[in-house]
């Protein structure tokens, strides 16, 4: 959730019920472990947790235990009293409560709230009360137990935790859970977290053969299987058919470089954490590329540039390196190698608008092809106090860039959002959130326009009046990582990719041996039209075949014995399980050949 | 040049002139500088030189008074006499000479050859002498300088070098010398050299911006400029299409990995000084690949194989990292980025031979494909000497494979050629020499069988019997890297790529001003058909367009004049210098659009 989200979360009634199901947690969990040590316990996305110092590890059990005596504290109608203490008070109402007494130090010292985020200004300590349970609080909560549903609210899960996020410190249990304000909000919930686990693109691409871990090759580092190849050689086909219509030119540049580079771009030391550490070598420190920019940069410069030849569109799959914590790669999503649709644009300021609407619609046409329906423009712009830290000190251009996005979406008359203090550090950007079929949001693209870079770079262009100019640069990337992308559509897809990006398209299916030859026949036949078709010539028993089939989810079946091989037909086995008999071989393949060639999303 | 090459230069009548020539040249240096210092003077392909420490930097002219003087002492008819001598002998005839001195010293100990080499036995001692020039050599020389043809050598140019190589040592001057038999052959080789020079590529690749090196990237790692970007699209679609048909899987993997997998390979510790050194994170070493194999290894192990799932082909265009020393860069022949079209071919042993010519036919398509004449197919195998040390430790599986690789070339009827001792680490392989239409050399591709390292991934597959059963493991690489590959096209094409390789297929020069609408209308026509056109739109006038055409050796010019707009036409300029004037425009597409289509050597 990005800080304006937040903030309207935080002023929601589902904010609020969430965070007094904490505390009311807090208290069950005290009552059955009078002994126990109570930390922090805030509201989150979907729902609420609370961390505990407790004697022992809790079961299943337990939680069942501990929702029980929660939905009667809720049945008990407690109001939620707020009282504002001093420090000293604090301390004697939670003598004996460890993490609360470092929390109302810390309060006293005014640099972090109870949550131990940090603060601007000296905060109030107050505590809430509801029945005989008192914790340390700024708040907000319902009035009364009474405004939450008793039936809206479930324990999912324990997890381990560290006090303060810091494994130094003593390990916690947090118990998590989820609260909504109706029975039928929790059950759409868990339905989709339902749906979410199948969905899983984890699960989903080790059941269909798309990518693989290795330990000896790292977390984070993903090989990709055959199936996954071909879902990638897909992607960058229709990236490069896009591109090459919209008038970009392909570069490759290395994965590695001096770290002269990095120094010159900026990123060095700056973005130091984000990169793996330099190679050394006769006196030379290598690094491994983060980004591709600064290498387009210096291919822009390779040559005088005109305003006639602007602009210029440099795309690249470049892979780029970057170290995410251990703990913060998940799946696909959270990675360290990342092939990327980047792309840079080298624009005169006249040209800016067009340009910039050009990658926005470019986007749209992404969204559509692939049945994204719910997407979020959202343009980042910078924030007066970071400016000579976050951002480029350079107010003047901020303000005129970001009314140059602003006007460039309106006159496209694309709708956009706004947020404060979300650029990036040479200027300001779009960011596109998207929504999977079920309800899953990434950011997949962004769309950035940089006023500062190509100075640094010392790039130019010779104006109409003879005068040397710095170009604008947009930075784009609306196919963002496969990694990502993949990732995202295994997930919107259920795995059942459109044909077109199906790793396998057809498999075929003999009845008996008898039937080897003809399929194996239309295997070739297929695979000559450009269809990815396979005959399945192994041992197993027809069903077993089919099972395994529809285990990968290939989109057609072609089942053949005597009659087919009789009439050169194939009985037809759709994925969404329709099926049609006597269908002549030479149409079925036209009809393949066309969904693959208009990318179709029909099977 | 490689062991066999060098031992049968040694025993020619060229490599006795040359080694003379060498002698003749210190002999004409000494006599212009009596406090001269002279070290080495070995022959060379194509010629001779000799390292001098002087007093002064030699000019041309001085170049010029050395071969004069040379050519007089050739018309001497001195005799060359040798005659062994004893270390103490040889210290007082060389007494003010310290290099010599050095190397008599080494020639004493038993260590090194008169020229640095390290030497298996002691050697004897020899010098010698033709007219009162004298040198510490172990020879052949000519009998008589007569046997030189004065009008068949000439020096060539002077270079630094340090003494022995090492730039700790005083700096030397080097004078290169060429010398042949005739004078035919010393002016074919002039010219050849002429001609080299108009087809370096890394001349061609600068003028034709295909590719750069920048100084803040660092040495061998270039940069794709968009007509390179375009070359080696070309190129991977080719091979992807070739593999496709040839029943190739196309996979994907990161260019990092965790220490640990190299270590099960076993490329460490014995390969380290060719890689990048280790990126160390949170206590655990990543390394750059300086190869894709063990990756592709993991891919095959990713899921249980049976003797049905055999051959498993993984292809990827995987870019590896090499640490080729500074000094041994040279333009895209020799990088330190490495972009493969490499794959691995898991087989049981009766589908080697098959798998195996499967892929030297390979290699011969694409010859054909680029006019590629001249090549030898030369098998390395083992030598019983390096049995565990450079070769796996197991001769029996030696001699098999390479058994089974000579019966699999002799079936294919495929000529070839042996060497010993040139085998790679795990098995014997078939290196392609290929020599572009200048007569360069190159080693484009080779063809390896591994026998061992299979084994140490735990690769299996089960057998016909239901047994566990190790593959074997064709690596192969028949593009070589876009690097060496492109390098190579240049010079062979002289940058006149076929039109299907042209980075610029079509460029549109209109005539004046009022023609450009046209010129844009061909331009997009063009485009739309799949052709790589650009309409000149610039304020150059036409001639001056026409220059930079040919220029970038851009296959066609279309200029379009009146008569061109009235008529829908163009008059074409080929980029041989042929005209044809009035041709339909929908005739010229479909031209060039078969030309590209079947990949045609016409123009």
């Amino acid at each position: 959730m990005d800080q304006n989200n937040q903030e309207r979360y935080e002023d929601s009634e589902l904010y609020r019920i969430r965070h007094s199901l904490s505390h009311i947690m807090a208290q069950a969990v005290l009552e059955m472990f009078p002994e126990a040590k109570y930390t922090i316990g805030p509201p989150v996305e979907n729902g609420f947790y609370y961390d505990f110092d407790l004697p022992r590890t809790l079961t299943p059990e337990d939680l069942e235990k501990i929702e029980k005596r929660m939905r009667q504290i809720v049945a008990g109608k407690y109001d939620f009293v707020r009282k504002v203490v001093s420090a000293d008070e604090a301390r004697r109402i939670f003598a004996n409560q460890p993490y609360k007494l470092e929390l109302i130090n810390d309060l006293e010292r005014g640099e972090t709230d109870e949550h131990g985020q940090p603060l601007d200004e000296k905060p109030e300590i107050s505590i809430y009360t509801h029945g005989n349970f008192v914790d340390l609080c700024r708040g907000p909560h319902v009035q009364n137990t009474s405004q939450i549903n008793p039936s809206a609210f479930k324990l999912m899960s324990v997890a381990g935790a560290y006090w303060r996020g810091d494994e130094k410190n003593p390990q916690l249990q947090r118990i998590y859970g989820t609260a909504w304000r109706t029975k039928e909000e929790l059950e759409r919930y868990l339905q989709m977290l339902e749906e979410a686990k199948k969905r899983d693109h984890r699960k989903l691409g080790r059941d269909l053969e798309i990518f693989i871990f290795d330990d000896e090759v790292g977390p984070g580092l993903p090989l990709w299987l055959p199936r996954g190849g071909v879902i990638i050689e897909e992607l960058e086909k229709l990236a490069k058919e896009m591109e090459e219509q919209a008038g970009y030119q392909r570069v490759r540049t290395p994965h590695l470089t001096k770290e002269d580079l990095f120094l010159r771009s900026g990123h060095l030391p700056y973005y130091a954490e984000s990169m793996y550490p330099p190679m050394e070598l006769e006196g030379v420190r290598y690094y491994v590329k983060p980004m591709n920019c600064p290498f387009h940069h210096k291919i822009y410069a390779a040559k005088p540039r005109s305003y006639r030849d602007l602009p210029v569109r440099l795309a690249e799959y470049g892979t780029c390196y970057r170290y995410e914590k251990s703990g913060e790669l998940f799946g696909l999503m959270r990675v360290r190698s990342m092939q990327m649709n980047d792309a840079h644009i080298y624009c005169s300021e006249e040209q800016f608008e067009q340009e910039f609407l050009a990658v926005v619609e470019l986007y749209l046409r992404y969204f559509a092809l692939f049945g994204i329906e719910k997407y979020v423009m959202r343009l980042s712009t910078h924030h007066k106090r970071g400016l000579g830290k976050k951002y480029v000190d350079n107010e003047r251009l901020w303000l005129k860039t970001e009314e140059m996005v602003r006007n460039a979406m309106r006159h496209g008359g694309v709708p956009f959002v706004e947020a404060a203090d979300e650029a990036a550090f040479y200027g300001p950007k779009i960011d596109v959130q998207i929504w999977s079929a079920i309800g899953r949001e990434f950011t997949l693209a962004t769309n950035q326009v940089d006023f500062a870079v190509p100075e640094r770079f010392n790039l130019t262009f010779v104006n109409r009046h003879g005068e040397e100019e710095t170009p604008l640069c947009i930075h784009r990337a609306p196919l963002s990582t496969h990694e990502r992308m993949v990732g995202f559509l295994l997930e919107h897809y259920a795995g059942n990719f459109p044909v077109w990006l199906s790793p396998e398209q057809v498999r075929i299916i003999p009845i008996t041996d008898s039937h080897n030859e003809y399929a194996r026949q239309l295997e070739q036949e297929m695979r000559a039209a450009g269809i990815r078709a396979e005959a399945d010539l192994g041992q197993d028993r027809m069903n077993a075949k089919i099972r395994s089939a529809q285990l990968l989810k290939i989109p057609y079946m072609a089942v053949v014995g005597d009659q087919e091989v009789n009439s050169r037909t194939i009985a037809l086995r759709r994925r969404d399980g329709s099926r049609q008999n006597d269908v002549p071989v030479q149409a079925f393949i036209e009809q393949v050949k066309e969904r693959i060639r208009t990318r179709s999303a029909e099977l």
